[in-house]
């Protein structure tokens, strides 16, 4: 099986998919797909296992069960030009393997991500914005536009004076410090699916920061292109799917027994009616009730 | 704050704790506790956040949000004595920190694990035995007790097969390799709690081997003496806690409706009577219906 | 730059490399090569430094550096089938990305090593073998043919056993722990080209055991095939150069103090007598002699 | 043997280690010193010989031979106060263990790093600067001092127009991002012994950034504290030994060739008298001249 082709993957090569205002992700290379994720997992079973299970039930099994090496046979690799600040965010994810552009070596250039709408502190969330019209507080003479202008107005200062430390000779590495977490800068991204499936998790959410949500949407679409079958478990069992903490499960197993006349059996027909199969709807049940389960 | 002293951590130390017939299990060395994890979790808000919340709500925040990194401050370093087969499981885990026997270096000493009761084959489990006493198939001719004497004696035979190549001069490290895999060997051990949570998420499953899972329950005894709050919240939301996912979730809503004549009334009242707290309700209320909580 | 294609490596691609009696390595893919590693190095150096250096220059650069991460860029994916004893020393490389075959899953088969030649034990590196024929310890009646006889039958003897209990109904998980560790198991292995030199390093090496070797040299020519330029510089630099302590420095440049007229010249004469350029001239002359080129 | 305590490193713990203008290298806690190195690499050696190597001895054999596993088992943690730009070269070595203060979650603060001295571009090492004293360019009619004059304003203006975004209502996290790369954050960093000293082998360098040198700096002395025998063989083996290729090897044996009348026994000659025993003398002489060794 030499080099895994996805035709899906193949038309987003090299295309680059533009993120805010100047960044994007460009999908350079990838290794394995769906199958590639098999035909790993069936290693571990040996010889004449193989018409066991279907791909896209052992795709799924493997995702629910956390059995993740195999995952970790796909690789991305992306290109990426994304603020300093956002670059900072992705740098936490220590299982990526970067080559980021270097200002000590590396003139700045005059691009910096410069929104224009803005988003308010979020009150209770102390990390986060409100996802809303920016409105100022009261008593603030600035409209958002020219809010907006003193972003702008403060990275042209300082990229004119990073430009006359430069001229008088002051090196490029302490020249740069003046310059603000705007700056674009290009990376070499390259990461498993098992690793950008827990990034995915992670700066998906919205408690993410805006402007990374929007890097991962289009790594997102790159990973959904090279394995979409992988992709699909991962939205089902992680990135849609929710964990409930031992309280949370004895409050619902409380509820259940209190409304419901024959709790086991209406769980079962819930689940029949969603769709899922004998295994599944086993499993489901076993969460949720598993004093009958056993 | 130099060098958290744990009493109870401090009890373990250098107490082996026995595993199986002949392994054990030693807490050598810890370094830091649930002091160290909020210590580490405030560097990220900064001065005058410090009373923002309490240390065990905060530690359950950061466990329920896959707030992870502070939980890799606090490290436990073992000393384990395991037999081979149960050693490679351990060895899977790339994020521990180990030092090995060498049966190149060092003579194989006869030492084995020789089990007393056997297990069944699991019949749709492939690779798992069932927990119930041993019974032979029908037709075999030998009891459990013949049985483990089968086994003791191709250790035996095993072993004396090895002494006999040392003996005629062969090298160690081709010797030992007749050597079964229930032979006991020695390790270093050293990982940090998030990944030893990780581990203990797997390995103290039922899906485990048995004899791994014995292990397991010994290093699960040492991270609750060293970091009781970290162990409490790892059994809250992860060990005990289950993951429903998307299609669960939608039969569970389902159900909920069709049961239920107010279900989000219905919900919170169950999560308050489980003990679960205002922010905690509406958490719980958000996973199970949505709609209502947006 | 979609899909780099090197037909060297495409002659490798899913044609087993035999190794030992009954073992192999297959290159299953591969991701990137030189031009990979030169474009991931040059993210670093931004526009307008296209032509700076030849790629061979570049990489030969980054390799005397340990500017490693633009070869972690480059990835290879194989299928071996080994002993478990050499699998086991192959499980220590943290940083590959593994599966596999499991034998709490599959039975195992009757696929053994089995070497027909012996070695006898080092007598002062403990954990080695002598390169020599084999010669049976005096006053041993064994002749060599008859010892492999004996490692044969251990090794029969341990599988029929297996057989034993598996027949008598003993899970799959716990007959195989009879097994001996000369027992051919096939995994996936995936690794980074630096990562994969580390491990060569270490592997190619005299002390590394011969059972290994023979591995390590089959990956590493699958490694030459995939990105020569790369394979070159990990030759010259890390494979067959040396490390020398301070004090062996301070040894040599003490013995070419007294033994050469004017050692910095002599120096460069050597160095230009070998083909060295006239950078490599003066970053040699600087280690050896750094009071002369500072 | 229940934690190792090292009053040389106690004295630190705690202890804040000026660095910059405003920065600081705090050694929070550690875990094991030599002695656990020592017993960590005699776990590989089983029973029997303890004695065989004095603990130097064999620390050094470690280093010498990349046997890098036993320093793993030793851990120090820091709280470090360094300005982003510093931080974010510290955030490429992936196998430290970071908590972050987060700009999304704490006010920035007004401290920057302002330097009192600048350094000249180097003109050949493009991402270099000159160790000497700072020379304007020529026509440039600032002073240095007038150049950190600017330097200083551009952060002023900086910081006032992230107050006037921040009053305004604008979330943290995104008025921040006016902030330049000289503001000084707040970071837990725990990281192993083999691993910081490879951090420390390359930030050590005076190819590295003089800022992060001072850094590498403070804990390098938190690291000779906590194991000073480790640090010595860090020094002599990685630090201030140099690396032959090849080609140089080859250049270097043509020279001793040309120059010596017997360069073996010159060699041994020239190893004793800078105190090398029997052993490293062997050693020393197979790494030159291979063909005399053997």
């Amino acid at each position: 099986m030499p080099h895994i082709i996805v035709p899906e993957a193949e038309a987003l090569l090299d295309k680059p998919i533009p993120v805010l205002d100047k960044g994007e992700v460009v999908l350079i290379d990838y290794m394995g797909s769906d199958s590639r994720v098999v035909a790993a997992a069936r290693v571990s079973y040996g010889a004449g296992t193989k018409t066991l299970r279907e791909d896209r039930g052992l795709i799924h099994y493997l995702m629910r069960n956390l059995h993740t090496s195999p995952f970790e046979q796909v690789i991305l690799t992306f290109r990426i030009k994304w603020p300093l600040f956002v670059a900072a965010q992705g740098a936490r994810h220590r299982t990526a393997r970067p080559n980021a552009e270097s200002f000590r070596y590396s003139e700045v250039t005059d691009e910096f991500y410069l929104p224009s709408r803005l988003r308010n502190q979020h009150a209770t969330n102390m990390q986060g914005s409100l996802d809303a019209p920016f409105e100022p507080t009261e008593g603030c003479t600035f409209s958002e536009e020219e809010l907006c202008g003193i972003l702008g107005q403060a990275t042209r200062d300082a990229f004119a004076r990073y430009e006359t430390l430069r001229r008088a000779g002051v090196a490029r590495e302490l020249s740069r410090i003046v310059i603000p977490q705007n700056l674009y800068t290009n990376w070499y991204w390259q990461i498993d699916l098992h690793n950008l499936f827990h990034f995915l998790r992670l700066r998906l959410d919205w408690h993410a920061q805006w402007e990374i949500r929007q890097y991962a949407e289009a790594m997102a679409r790159c990973a959904r292109a090279v394995a979409p079958l992988c992709y699909e478990a991962f939205e089902e069992h992680l990135l849609y799917g929710v964990r409930l903490s031992r309280t949370e499960l004895e409050a619902l197993r409380q509820l259940l027994a209190q409304e419901c006349v024959e709790p086991a059996r209406k769980l079962e027909t819930a689940a029949a009616a969603v769709g899922l199969k004998a295994r599944a709807i086993a499993e489901f049940s076993a969460k949720l009730l598993p004093e009958v389960a056993s």
